[in-house]
């Protein structure tokens, strides 16, 4: 820093692409600083370090800062300043502020310029100053890609490029550069394995009406692919050389998501016209065609297969506990991942976990982004609730499915914790079987959804809904389901039929446990022309939880329906002990 | 024209403060084309002459156009071009458009520049060409200026202009300019009569930190108010100086409303620098205080009870008409508007509508904007709904109700209107008792209102609620309770205790009936450190219409809460007859 006379140097928690997970390699926050969460971000100074994160991780942070000197900023606490508002505090007039272009977006770099004007500092974003210092960096992920068969892709290669160059002309662009790895694996139909969780691989895409340039690892695509990525008009070039190719572009009309690109390749491209857009891809990639869907029904059936077992063997396994069986051995959290992840492999094209599972005991299941770790690891044992939100990538989809099940004796549920379980359903069914017109977006239906829960003033901190990708992310736009809170502006998506969204409405009880219940559903349009959804997830609810009195007829009837189509999907993958169990379960109340 | 060398002329409705209502003096439209509802717009060329009106009025505009060569532009039709592609199209370059500057927003000038680009095409804004052929102009309107009381206003003047010089620094600006006639109105505790419904004055208003213009006709103030104003440090300039005073300012940071502000005044502050942002007195003004909230809820007492006097007038006469009655003269529309403001009337401090009111008999009722003229003024006979859509404005606040009522004999109501009926019920008694926590703003409220309609493949084409003025507007933002269709950025304003907005659910079927039902209500804090509301408005629902087995137990519930209250604080202003009536149609059910 001091050689390239840097008063400050700022290091984020991204990759190159704005990606959720990413690789080993752009861990560079977590390298030079010890933290291992997965949101934060350091700012390093002659006589300063500190790390800003927020509420979940600050115990985590605590911990793993405690033999630093690194200061723990706890964003969202009183007296703490954003990092903008400290740096335009401490930064004096004409320092320079270091960073990594690459890793930062237009808008970070906005706020940053706003927050310390009028004072002159400069930005230099072309240095990556950990790789200097950090010896055994892992290298760029390349795995080799795949290509999905045309019973897995539904629409072709050609017709996807189609769409995206039609968005692209519609908004005035002669060129289209997509650095966001979903948007470029969903139009090529090609997957990887750079990201855990994401079946993703590294690569930027620069589309104009005939000519299509995908930035990749060379060696990471097959004779076979890469020859039919030719066919279909797509030139493969070095990943490393997409800043000498940005650089030289001129006078082009180049649309870019703002979102997602980062400020470097902006800076790259300062010799075109930019039109900020979304990317045609999104709205194209949100609305699943028929094949998509159909697999992806395929995809939940077996999920819910796996979780319908793992359901059953847990209840089993509680009860005995809770009879006193000393040879039964406790089940802990991480065993319970293990067990459930076994259970999913046993399925047919099963790939590997789509997040990080949460298998939250007991208190840990208040916390709404626990993960469980060998410091935290606990014994499930009878008397409390066990919360497991998992999901998995399958050859024909990605799941996503959240259940509150109960350890022990049924007798030992309290009225209280029926009651929450109860409240939590009504919210589920309320949004799983709301009717709405076209045009309608994810901010009215959260009203609808929270309604039942907020009327005991209750409510839950969370979303009540994202966006699901094909074999892709679990958490992709545009459609959500939330509640922007406070004064501003808000951008709104309708629903439309294809889309496929999560309904995961909670309640949390710091201390106590939490309860969340989330199915994915597929949107549809009704005879009335009216749209709906229509679950995908496929897995009982807990029916010792529930209190009927507090149930109206029609919410009996949604719940009474599900758990039908539940056993009619799932009976048949399962044993016979299962399937009586299930039966049991799914009776109508 | 021809004289000023312009190529076209434009004519909106509008007067110079953006209101919603206006008085004689700005209708220009309607002076020049004879069209007379409350929206459209005249374009005016050498070979051409076009209104553009939207739905609501093609079936009135036509007619009124006819004997003209005005061609009417219906907005939405296909085919039909939006004012500014019209105008792209047509006008060459170099030509010149004229306007009335100070009747047009910066919304559309831009969205005129925006369209039209790269023709070079230049805005003439500072002649009023319609007032040189409008030879019996009616004067603009100064009618005497009242003050309110400190009973009846609450925050003194004092005190309002300290909260709008905090947010005036808050954005960074030294000074303030106002040109909408609430705002100003209800800063300075002072009300008017030059706009029909809505009792404010003509007049701007600027704002330093230690000064205070307020641009306004002198005669109108009486010596007492204008020597009090000067006793708050406010000066009074004419209205007409207002031009020559924005001139004239230099090197000002002002801030502004651009949605209220005219075209014309940004022009004239163009050496100052402008901050775009919304009135500070919008949401100070919105958040009513504890004087205004005891005094509009006095207020409602008085309207409910005219109102359920009407209701019970109108029951008797319609079981009459049912019987055979012949000595019973029909009732028209017309004759129950004048019925109706007649019983407002005999309340004590009621001063006039608070808007054009909507008395809708049978199928008149499913045209929304309904309002009965000599040519529509329908018979009520036995056999339909009426829907009463009216208010008024007492010294002590401003009503806005909405009932539907049967005609007739209630065994002839039909399984379907009692069905739509209840509908409307349901979504109009989740909104009023619908709980939530703070942030929360009004699109995800209507999708809770709409929910019970939605469930049945249903809904109505407006917003659910709007905010409303105290002894001011019936729409007065920000608050407001409606669903933004379609995809774009939606601005959302979370509720506050003490503001009031409108609940009005509606069904239509056209050509048969429309139903709506609309209390006002205030926003308060409960408890549990939620948000919900209370009912303002008092009258009974239509008991013979509502099917006890379409509500839920919290409905019902919610139902008899309600008619409790109505029956409570409305009896004591009824007679003997009127009570006994009430107290049957508020039993619970």
């Amino acid at each position: 820093m001091k050689k390239e006379g840097m008063a400050a140097y700022y290091v984020p928690t991204n990759d190159f692409h704005g990606s959720e997970y990413m690789g080993d390699y752009f861990k560079c926050r977590e390298f030079l600083s010890g933290f291992t969460g997965s949101a934060g971000s350091l700012i390093v100074m002659e006589d300063f370090a500190g790390l800003w994160t927020d509420g979940r991780y600050f115990l985590q942070a605590e911990k793993q800062l405690s033999d630093t000197e690194i200061v723990l900023m706890k964003i969202g606490e009183p007296d703490i300043p954003k990092i903008e508002e400290f740096l335009a505090k401490r930064l004096s007039d004409k320092d320079k502020l270091g960073l990594d272009g690459r890793c930062v977006s237009k808008g970070f770099i906005d706020k940053l310029i706003k927050a310390w004007k009028p004072k002159n500092i400069s930005i230099e974003g072309g240095m990556d100053l950990v790789d200097r210092v950090w010896k055994d960096r892992p290298e760029l992920s390349f795995h080799p890609i795949w290509e999905l068969t045309p019973k897995q892709s539904g629409r072709t290669r050609d017709k996807k490029l189609s769409a995206v160059r039609t968005g692209m002309a519609e908004s005035g662009a002669d060129a289209h550069f997509i650095t966001c790895l979903e948007d470029i694996a969903w139009i090529l139909n090609l997957r990887g394995n750079d990201i855990s969780c994401n079946p993703v691989f590294l690569s930027y895409l620069y589309i104009e009406q005939d000519a299509c340039v995908l930035f990749g690892n060379k060696g990471a695509f097959s004779e076979e692919i890469t020859s039919r990525l030719a066919g279909d008009g797509i030139q493969i070039l070095p990943y490393e050389e997409v800043d000498t190719f940005t650089k030289n572009l001129q006078n082009k009309k180049i649309l870019v998501d703002e979102n997602s690109v980062s400020w470097q390749l902006l800076q790259n491209l300062s010799s075109c016209t930019l039109i900020f857009g979304e990317n045609p891809s999104a709205i194209e990639k949100a609305i699943k065609d028929e094949t998509e869907l159909s697999n992806m029904r395929k995809a939940h059936e077996k999920d819910g297969a796996a979780v319908t077992r793992f359901l059953y063997r847990m209840k089993q396994y509680g009860k005995k506990m809770a009879a006193g069986n000393l040879e039964e051995k406790p089940i802990t959290e991480l065993l319970a991942e293990k067990i459930l992840e076994d259970l999913r492999k046993e399925q047919e094209g099963y790939l590997f976990q789509s997040f990080e599972p949460i298998m939250a005991y007991g208190p840990h299941g208040a916390i709404i982004h626990y993960s469980s770790s060998e410091e935290t690891n606990a014994e499930i044992l009878p008397g409390q609730f066990l919360l497991l939100d998992t999901g998995g990538h399958y050859m024909d989809g990605t799941t996503d499915i959240t259940r509150t099940m109960w350890i022990g004796k049924d007798e030992d549920l309290t009225p209280e914790q029926k009651k929450h379980y109860t409240l939590v359903l009504k919210s589920h069914l309320a949004l799983l079987y709301a009717k709405f017109p076209k045009g309608i977006s994810g901010m009215s239906l959260d009203g609808l959804a929270r309604g039942p829960i907020w009327a005991e003033g209750l409510d839950y901190n969370h979303g009540t809904g994202h966006g699901v990708g094909y074999l892709l992310s679990v958490h992709e736009g545009p459609n959500v389901i939330r509640s922007g809170r406070g004064k501003g502006k808000v951008d709104v998506v309708p629903f439309m039929p294809g889309m496929i969204t999560s309904d995961e409405p909670g309640l949390y009880f710091a201390e106590k446990y939490g309860i969340r219940l989330e199915n994915l559903m597929e949107c549809v349009e009704e005879e009335t022309g009216f749209l709906g959804f229509r679950p995908l997830t496929l897995a009982p609810f807990e029916k010792a939880a529930i209190l009927p009195e507090m149930l109206n007829k029609n919410e009996k009837l949604f719940l009474n329906d599900y758990h039908k189509l539940v056993y009619d999907k799932i009976s048949i993958y399962l044993t016979e002990d299962e399937k009586i169990w299930l039966k049991k379960e799914t009776q109508p109340i």
